[in-house]
């Protein structure tokens, strides 16, 4: 497969500044300011799937933010690649800690700084650029389709009844999705296994005007203390989550499960250092790895009530708030593990406050089998191109819909992901190194070329 | 004194128009970018104590926002009384709960609204229209100062060094005071007391940057949930203060002085709607109004973290902040509090995450004997132009200076306050009723005229 490095490098210049395009565009789904820019975003990567060979490609409405299908039948009899992607990207807030622009991408230490430079524009347009090598140099092995969604960071919430629609045209033998991360530049991983999601925000009313803190405080409940109780009392002092029947589902996975798991390299002391932290923190009973990989967790993602501005202003809030999220594992339901937190937190809510509590989104978690032909022609993809077989490994992070995709399409997802843990995804200077980019649409092809070869039989 | 109301009655609207005037200025001083506007205030006030009839009156520099000095000998032999007042005011945020304008004060159901309307615009340009009656209608009875300053809202940094500076300046026998409410409006009432402050800032740091709370969360600790335990261990089930040493210095106030303080009309169901609480809260073994009165209380005044925008971002923060102040009654001492809060704070920290501690700003309670002149006059005063005696009340709030007053300058303060509790201070909608601002300039020459007269003899 000589020609796939040529192709990379007689047009890698090209390939970043396509990615680059991408990019610019801020593509924020939570914020409905950036309407026009989804649509545009989608008209983006419609144009690039044509250019890049594609039979047809176009724009699909829904209710929220557009899908982009396309496809490139090359023989119905031939097995069929769906690949799944995302043009949406988070919010930028911090923007005082961005250290350049979010939405025009520099290049640095040989890494790509920008948001949705690796989530997901970066990984994602790798796709699209593996398939154009492919249909160029005459090599795409099996039919290919495309669907890019604008809302996988807001819970996919349209997705599901665009695939229910559009069962024919979505038929496919397995979703491609490059959405996750690999252990290290140097250690391919496969990922097989996501947690489930629960995300709520909670509001809690105290007085209906800010009060004076001298005059009334002492004698009117603060929300924002009491919004601190609540919040402490969603974990105990071994950090289980305290809501009833949260753990009631949850897998137990067998400790020869675990003792093969604890082989995957890691280095606590370079974890610590690598986030400036003095300890790691967590369930007490499980590894840190076992922590994201195979157990939920509760986090708070926003907390927000009172004045937050500089120096200081004597008030009583009336008002103040959280954003609580909760990572799920098999066997738990997101939709269930929502209703138990709304119920408990209503519970635990004393007479001198009121709270109103909002499932904002969710999603299942996904366990990936090892021993399907997709699996195999990964191992041996990133084996080709690595010269070292994959490690597989359960992510901490979420894609909601993977687990609709399996349910309402009865097409199991193979997550071949090129991020790394440093990429600062979700975060402020999110970067994806160059080498990742040009190695994923290097890794690709042998993925298509092993898996129609092994599914021929 | 058929003069005050004649004289209030034919000059009321120019009254009005000149209070607009300063609350025009928008003398927010916690916030750096209003410098230029805390001398334009100080300015104002120069301007309208100079036309009022001062002899003469000045801007005086400080290390932070001006000190405005006017005073009217009219014979050095006669009694001196010296009014403080503050001409800057609280932040307005959260903007979008203000129903007008902040700094455009407009009058709504015979309320002017606007920020500093009471606190303390309103009730400060009081002094300078009764100043101005006494002058031109020659009753002052006799010398008159006025010290306002720019700093009261962020603990009057500045103005003991100025009290120190100016001793012989500022020499009186009584300084005169309206910053404190009445406790209806056809109720009057003295303030005997002021509740002490110590305003704290914490920030809790877990990891370096903002993480993916998928990838990380459950396996490093989150600064927003620690916290809110943290928060949440500042207060037991008692709703008591845990900090070790805060109550040991509290002044216990006797059964028959707490029989004699339940004395003052209060109705808890009025109260509760007001607020629109259900139940009100506090230290266990008290009643609202000694919650307030004569126990220190611990409230979170803001709290933020995370991500705090639209819809959902799944980030594990990397910082939590909160602004945390205490109000403290007789003989509680500020620094010593504000030291025993960060010693505990540091001490219940886990060693996930880091802490800093800083105290913004605080003062020391004051209390205010009515057996002294000043006193016996201020009822008079009331009695004359409310035609009910006043009651003394103990108020929650706190107007940090106070107390430096009596230890730089050796004065006692005389709080005459003409505030509702429904004036919304440090809050949206702030209001003040034309009714309090006219009633307060005709009950002011009273107190001058009884105050000059007992202290002949």
């Amino acid at each position: 497969m000589k020609h796939v490095k040529e192709y990379i490098e007689a047009n890698k210049d090209r390939f970043l500044d396509e990615l680059f395009g991408l990019i610019r565009i801020p593509s924020i789904s939570s914020l409905s300011k950036h309407k026009e820019d989804m649509l545009k975003t989608a008209e983006y990567w419609k144009t690039k799937i044509l250019e890049a060979g594609a039979d047809k490609a176009d724009v699909f409405s829904t209710e929220g933010n557009p899908v982009v299908y396309g496809e490139k039948i090359i023989d119905p009899s031939l097995p069929t690649v769906l690949v799944y992607a995302h043009y949406d990207v988070m919010p930028v807030d911090p923007l005082d800690l961005w250290e350049t622009k979010p939405f025009e991408p520099v290049i640095k230490d040989g890494k790509i700084y920008a948001r949705g430079a690796d989530d997901d524009k970066g990984q994602g347009y790798m796709h699209a650029k593996a398939f154009e090598l492919m249909v160029k140099t005459n090599t795409l092995p099996c039919n290919i389709k495309f669907m890019i969604e604008g809302e996988e960071e807001i819970g996919s919430p349209n997705l599901g009844k665009f695939c229910e629609n559009n069962k024919e045209m979505l038929k496919s033998d397995i979703i491609l999705v490059s959405d996750t991360s690999m252990i290290g530049m140097d250690i391919p991983s496969i990922t097989t296994g996501l947690r489930g999601l629960s995300f709520m925000e909670v509001e809690v009313t105290g007085p209906d005007k800010d009060l004076h803190s001298g005059i009334f405080g002492g004698a009117v409940a603060n929300p924002a203390n009491i919004l601190a109780k609540m919040i402490a009392s969603l974990t105990d002092e071994d950090n289980k989550v305290t809501i009833p029947g949260f753990y009631d589902d949850v897998l137990i996975v067998s400790d020869e499960e675990r003792l093969e798991m604890a082989k995957a390299p890691f280095v606590l002391d370079d974890y610590k250092k690598a986030l400036d932290i003095d300890e790691v923190f967590g369930e007490k009973g499980y590894s840190t790895n076992e922590r994201t990989g195979i157990r939920p967790s509760l986090d708070v993602n926003g907390i927000w009530g009172g004045y937050t501005g500089e120096g200081a202003k004597t008030v009583l809030p009336s008002k103040a708030y959280a954003k609580i999220s909760m990572r799920l594992v098999p066997n738990q339901n997101n939709k269930k593990i929502s209703e138990l937190f709304e119920k408990y937190f209503k519970s635990i809510t004393p007479p001198y406050v009121k709270v109103k509590v909002t499932a904002l989104h969710g999603g299942q978690s996904y366990v990936s089998p090892t021993d399907i032909i997709a699996y195999k022609a990964a191992d041996k993809a990133y084996t080709e191109s690595y010269g070292k077989k994959p490690i597989p490994v359960r992510s901490g992070g979420s894609i909601p819909i993977i687990s609709a995709f399996e349910k309402i399409l009865g097409v199991k997802s193979i997550l071949m992901g090129f991020g790394l843990e440093s990429d600062a995804i979700h975060s402020p200077n999110e970067n994806y190194p160059l080498h990742q980019f040009y190695k994923g649409i290097e890794t690709l092809p042998y993925f298509y070329k092993y898996f129609a070869e092994m599914m021929k039989g």
